[in-house]
């Protein structure tokens, strides 16, 4: 059932100026500091095993944990990102601090193909002895995402071959036979890593693990109970099993019984993620079922307007729904990156303008949010109302949202379009240009567009021939009522062409016929389900794909004392002098007087109020500036 | 300076339906049903010194502690509510219940004069080594408070021979001289029992002994430190050492340089109260001043509106200004039963009536809420807002409010009246019938009124004979512009005749002289300084000194989803149906439509509203019937 591919981001040239410019900080500033910072911070010494191996560099916590124990991930996503980062222009001295890295690892390599730094350094007797919390599996998935990409960018394959050795061990290891350990991962990402060389290698045994690992996942009896009792410990004691399950891991029920969004938010949406791609490589409607309950319970119950999920620091995760707390709100930048892998995955198997929102959400919002404008400074917790002290961290003990954003902007060229059939879909927009492959028939498509700035669109096909093809054109909700398309100068019927969110045009496309579509971009208020109880009486406000927020520096009055009027009306503004130019709204407001109240704590009088001018700006901007009070959510009266 | 003395509550007659009601209950219901809670929870058998001891009814918690400590505190209480209780009508009952538990402390009683059941029962050899956290001081005190009470009761002065022998070893044990401890309570309570002994006997030396605690608090280096030290204990692991210093029980500095209400809140109101006995009897200016800004402070950033004092639940104390959280307010019953003590002991220096308007505040509200409508179920802690689970208990772990609500409202008649000079003040309405004494003289007062349900008061003045004083009449902040006053048939100019808040009548009063007082009781709005966060946007309703709040009970929708609109009229809407007759407060209100929604987590219209109507019943009788949501603090539009 997997009706649509992605294009691949080499084929998408970004030419706009919001991606090109987010583009270029991720590949000369962001990406060459991330290694410095794998320096500093011990992770590249890690390749080199020594004996005894030095005092750790992140101290364990109350449980015995430290985030060494993945360091390999890290290597493996930093790899990743500069596999995409060498395929927009190769650079010989990455690849020379890449193959460093790789002879490392091989070398490193054992015998029978195990690879992971932390046991081999520390304690190989008790490899794969705690698969619930060691992160072995998941550390695999990585390296083996970082060899795929480095592969794809250069042709060199050492890096690959390790880890095709090493899957072959883990294939071997772990498996329904005799003598197998019946184990699948703690923190799942592996599988959709396997999938991934599925579709590179084509050799079926590699979806196949991937299947294993998705189906074995959360039978009974529980193989994180029987592991833990071989290891001598008492299940019961784990710190993640307050409520008397596996829920943190998405581990306490079979993955197709699985109906609420729980547990650990990127755990969570790598698996549905994986979920996806095996339901769209086998046809396998039980899981695409599951998937389609999982992401219609998690967007309607447990989503921050942001794009953002899992409101709790303790499990790094989901609570009940509609608890969205805007102070305190988790919302790892993992867990957005996770949520554009995922919705690609559902819009691969159903072309339904649903997913794609809700990836343009997370992506322009809850992901990029994560870095900052410099692209050397990162969020790991991204929350919508601040005091002004949640500020971008220069690196993290536990730096996986830094390497997750980088690679997701280099290569985010790879979520503009998808093919499938006789159909291309445009599911983002921003000016560029792509070659698409339909078939065999190579297309060029031309966007010329500020979007998100504007919504003003142009694209102009250009076929290698003659034949019938529909472009599909997003038109995203916010654009439903208002979008207007003029193909050729004669307008076309906007709503009699849409399908599950998708203007439909099919036809003999002719070299230069232009579509001219009009995405109506203006503010918009947004308000939450007042089961959300921290948002009732609130307003969002969006422009496009862009959520916005009031940050202190734009604004004369405190924040926290806004009141934007139900009818005010919200207007654009763009400024040149911001951030090389955005769009921010602004909008004449109120503000309590609070200053001016006295000493009194009571009174029957109510507070005064006084005008003043809201001024927001895009929420992934805030925090680029002096430190100062933030809210996505503000008063409304 | 001690200008004015509160006329004994033995002297007043309690007729209005107000008190009568609620003081029947506390007589009928309240005492005795304590002293079978004091036999059921093991409190009374603690008086049989046992070797060994019995197991421990209340488990120590994890720093070890045990509210079995201040048992004694609990058995001197209820003798006091006792003795109050039996100055209304002896009950040959109650006094062999009292009596036998006397006998068994004088039989307890150390020939020193020590007498403390835990330490006997217990450990006598670490007596005195920890008052920081051992509450023997504060159980001495409330011991001695009961002995006088019961002495006064009965005459019977075997408790109060036990207690003065108990004091004389205390006055030996602590004090500044070579050999004695410079210790004093880590839990203040002795000092306003110390001063009541020297206002019963006319010994100095108590009042002295109370001086030299309230003098010694806080000075360096400290006590507290030395005498953990004595122990082999590290002072600054010390639970509540948190800030670095001794905030939580008032001692972190000496009580004059004291400027911010701090701590534990219930330490901190008793010790007040006791400065304000001491600035008084003492004429102590710098105790006075102290008092004044420590009364500021808190009247000012740090008081519900309730009357409820102390946020936090983990120092059952002050947090920071303006710091309110309404649902998770700790506001425990005997704080607000505290600043009743402190606010009369103010108004005791100066007749001023933003002491008398707080102390009505904290009884009407704050503290009755702490007592259930049947007299036997307890709030220790008296939150504004509920989701329905908060509920009163039958009895606590550490019962100490319970004890403080029967105690105080035994005697409530007690804080109607003070007498300075040759004025009567009225402090406190509603109908009774006064034998007041002003310095020989003997007036007779009957006042008739339903107050609070009426501001109708009918005041009968019945002097002994001619000669001329004043009647002051106490004018609520919240009637100061329309009370209306008429002294036999004529109109009295109110606002002329006002001083600090009490209207001043100076006059040769003949028998019969009557004045019409009208308190006009219309419902009125409060509102909160924008400071305190989580009452922007909210109301809270009040008549008279009674606040109100939404119930469930009262309300066909839920309760959280009202809104008031600001311009809807609040009227009084009585209801004889209703906890045998009160007013309740009913309005026009809106309530968001949140059932209408639907299944989206967030749109761009915001949610319906639908008219509904808002019924308010007074605070102090909320939790009486099916559980159900509460709040104080109305969202208001």
């Amino acid at each position: 059932m997997r009706r649509y591919h992605p294009v691949d981001f080499t084929r998408v040239s970004l030419t706009g100026p919001f991606w090109s410019e987010r583009l270029e900080t991720v590949l000369t500033r962001t990406v060459p500091s991330q290694y410095r910072k794998l320096d500093e911070s011990g992770i590249l010494e890690s390749l080199d095993l020594k004996d005894p191996p030095p005092p750790l560099r992140i101290p364990r916590n109350a449980s015995g944990f430290t985030t060494q124990y993945f360091w390999d991930s890290d290597l493996g996503k930093w790899i990743e990102a500069a596999g995409y980062a060498l395929r927009h222009r190769r650079d010989p001295a990455v690849e020379a601090q890449v193959d460093a890295i790789v002879d490392k690892l091989e070398a490193a390599q054992m015998d029978d193909g195990y690879l992971n730094l932390w046991y081999q350094g520390h304690e190989i007797e008790n490899r794969w002895t705690n698969l619930r919390d060691r992160h072995e599996l998941y550390n695999a998935g990585h390296l083996l995402e970082g060899a795929i990409a480095y592969f794809q960018a250069t042709g060199r394959r050492k890096f690959l071959d390790v880890m095709e050795r090493y899957i072959e061990h883990i294939r071997t290891t772990f498996g329904p036979n005799e003598g197998q350990k019946r184990g699948y991962p703690g923190h799942q990402e592996i599988e959709l890593a396997l999938v991934k060389l599925y579709h590179l290698t084509g050799e079926r045994k590699h979806l196949d693990l991937a299947t294993y690992f998705i189906n074995e996942r959360g039978r009974q009896p529980h193989y994180f109970d029987q592991e833990a009792v071989a290891r001598g410990d008492d299940p019961t004691k784990y710190h993640f099993y307050n409520s008397g399950n596996y829920e943190y891991s998405q581990s306490h029920r079979p993955v197709r019984e699985q109906d609420k969004v729980v547990g650990h938010a990127v755990r969570a949406f790598y698996m549905y993620a994986a979920m996806a791609d095996l339901a769209a490589d086998l046809d396998d409607d039980s899981l695409r079922h599951a998937c389609e309950v999982l992401w219609k319970d998690v967007t309607t119950t447990r989503m921050y307007v942001t794009g953002g999920f899992g409101p709790s620091a303790s499990n790094e995760g989901f609570t009940t729904d509609y608890d969205l707390p805007n102070d305190t709100a988790y919302c790892e930048t993992c867990a957005s990156v996770a949520m554009v892998f995922w919705a690609q995955r559902m819009l691969n198997i159903e072309l339904d303008g649903q997913y794609a929102e809700i990836l343009e959400q997370a992506l322009y919002n809850g992901t990029l949010s994560g870095l900052s404008r410099d692209g050397e400074l990162y969020f790991y917790e991204n929350k919508l109302e601040s005091d002004g002290s949640h500020r971008r961290w220069p690196w993290h003990p536990c730096p996986c949202c830094t390497m997750n954003v980088s690679r997701l902007v280099a290569s985010v060229g790879g979520y503009f379009y998808s093919v499938g059939g006789d159909s291309i879909a445009v599911n983002l927009y921003g000016g560029n240009s792509a070659e698409l492959d339909m078939g065999g028939r190579k297309i060029r498509i031309d966007e010329q567009s500020t979007y998100p700035w504007s919504g003003s669109i142009r694209i102009t096909v250009h076929p290698d021939g003659h034949g019938p093809f529909a472009l599909k054109l997003r038109i995203p909700d916010w654009a439903a009522r208002d979008a207007v398309a003029v193909l050729n100068g004669n307008p076309v019927d906007v709503p009699g062409q849409t399908e599950s969110g998708y203007l439909v045009i099919h036809r003999d496309w002719l070299d230069g016929d232009t579509i001219q579509l009009e995405l109506p971009m203006k503010a918009r208020r947004i308000y939450a389900n007042p089961k959300v109880r921290m948002d009732r009486h609130r307003v969002a406000l969006a422009r496009g794909p862009l959520v916005y927020c009031a940050e202190q520096a734009d604004n004369p009055t405190p924040v926290p004392d806004l009141i934007l009027p139900r009818d005010a009306v919200v207007a654009d503004k763009p400024r040149d002098d911001l951030f090389d130019g955005i769009v921010t709204l602004t909008a004449p407001a109120q503000t309590i007087a609070a200053r001016d109240w006295g000493n009194d704590l009571y009174r029957t009088t109510p507070p005064e109020v006084s005008q003043t001018t809201l001024t927001a700006i895009p929420y992934f901007l805030w925090a680029n500036r002096e430190p100062g009070t933030m809210q996505v959510w503000i008063r409304e009266s």
